[in-house]
């Protein structure tokens, strides 16, 4: 059974001159430019875990590559390839172009070249890698936050945990199609101090920046951004917003004398200070938050 | 449910200077020396294809590695790191334990970090990508052949296909934890013209070459080195080792000019030429081959 997945993907993937030698040989070979580091990261999607039959082949692709695309977000590093590797039960041409389709346009939008990979057959499972740059010693990491920084996110959270709870609740792209956040990952990592994207959920993401930075935070409920869709239909929507999963926007602290710098689509949410841990305040209280976020199975990237 | 791999991880893995940034963050961040360009391979294994319940965890965990280190030694590439994305169906601490041990210490022989990864709750499959280094402009490919090269093989051909059918063959080895040809790959690929790793089979392999090379390819049955266990056993020996698959051995073609350079344990199998595909010669005759080797699912990345 053979199914030609590198003339299906060689006949629409696009490759720059950054790539000597992309599909087909042994491995592949890449131009790195001087002065710069690598930055790697991967993530398996499996399917009844990562997404379920209510996601298109399509949906599906886009997201394989998005929530790695998210990672570099975090790390203020440009995409420059991606390899995948993609089990499946049986050869199904229709999904495969679909799929193809949704993770190619992603590729192709933000300039990223597909340079190696393979298919097995097995249950439906997908790892993507993928590779950035930055300049030297400029990484965006979780340890970096100090006392008295504010803290900010991108877009709105709370949505892709809502509508995974309200399968036609209009909010079903935050889910499905989540778009990393690469363009205000780069407008701020000249003045970012610490950076996470939220896929764990706010409170346990902005938790691992607390403790790899020595620090504690405050956040305001009133503040988070979230779609008035996942506020106005449920009293539980704050635990959407704090502790739901698969935002895949930016959690990033910074010095305040920076404000002006501050992109549109970001919202000031709270501040870091001494102490430990994420509280949070809402009409002035503390209230306390049972979950801390999804726990994922486990993972050593997030 | 949470099984804390990145600190079972941490404490047995050993990082060198060249991660700038390793397990834990978002991405890993890694220094790559100048004039040198970056070689990627990366390959899913999945229970009951690539491996069954006749390997241990530990032969599992080094022939993960191993298969995609065979394709940075066909690439005369220096492996530098290497990421895992482990899918397991439940938590078995026992068996994730021997599985890194096996991991690690294969890495650890070739001074390999392992920079990132993640562990996904599903059905049993490992994905590993090896990133490596070449001088520029000197990736060993498969469509450097020239006509008249001579051609060569590492180690013995056809015990891992032996092997499969007869597990208490004492060819065991051969089969579960195969050698990545790392050492043979930095002593011919100054001289070498074309390389690649014999994982599908003899046949197809050289097949690949001939392909990429617009050239065709004679090899002589007699001068392939096969061990006496596998030829003893059964008049079919030689289908095991035209066309069994898992060997990680090289097969490379050479000026003959340069045969003073040929390391032990290399055997010369036959010679490159006009035409097109493998002609299989035995006692001066050409005999016809059935299969062309293991035939993957698919793979854009052998």
């Amino acid at each position: 059974m053979e199914f030609d997945l590198i003339d299906a993907i060689k006949s629409k993937a696009q490759i720059d001159e950054s790539v000597d030698l992309g599909i087909g040989d042994d491995a592949a070979v890449v131009n790195i430019s001087k002065g710069s580091q690598l930055v790697v990261s991967t993530d398996t999607l499996v399917e009844g875990v990562h997404f379920d039959n209510s996601a298109t082949p399509k949906q599906i692709g886009h997201k394989a590559l998005a929530v790695n695309l998210s990672d570099l977000a975090a790390m203020g590093a440009t995409p420059k390839w991606v390899t995948l590797n993609l089990t499946l039960p049986q050869i199904d041409t229709g999904w495969v172009e679909e799929f193809i389709a949704g993770f190619l346009s992603l590729a192709e939008k933000y300039q990223i070249n597909l340079i190696g990979g393979d298919t097995t057959s097995g249950p439906l499972s997908i790892t993507v890698t993928v590779f950035g740059e930055v300049k030297k010693g400029q990484a965006l990491t979780r340890t970096g936050a100090r006392r008295g920084d504010l803290i900010a996110v991108t877009g709105e959270i709370g949505s892709a945990a809502f509508s995974l709870k309200n399968k036609y609740s209009g909010l079903v792209d935050a889910l499905h199609t989540p778009e990393p956040q690469l363009e205000i990952s780069q407008q701020i990592k000249s003045f970012a101090h610490s950076c996470i994207d939220v896929s764990d959920g706010l409170l346990a993401d902005l938790g691992h920046i607390c403790k790899a930075s020595a620090l504690g935070a405050k956040i305001s409920l009133e503040q988070i951004p979230v779609n008035s869709a996942v506020k106005d239909s449920t009293p539980q929507w704050s635990s959407h917003v704090l502790s739901g999963g698969d935002d895949y926007q930016l959690c990033f602290t910074f010095d305040a004398k920076d404000l002006d710098k501050l992109p549109a689509n970001c919202s000031i949410i709270g501040q870091m200070g001494c102490g430990e841990g994420v509280k949070v305040f809402a009409n002035n209280q503390e209230i306390k938050v049972a979950s801390k976020g999804f726990i994922h199975f486990n993972q050593t990237d997030k």
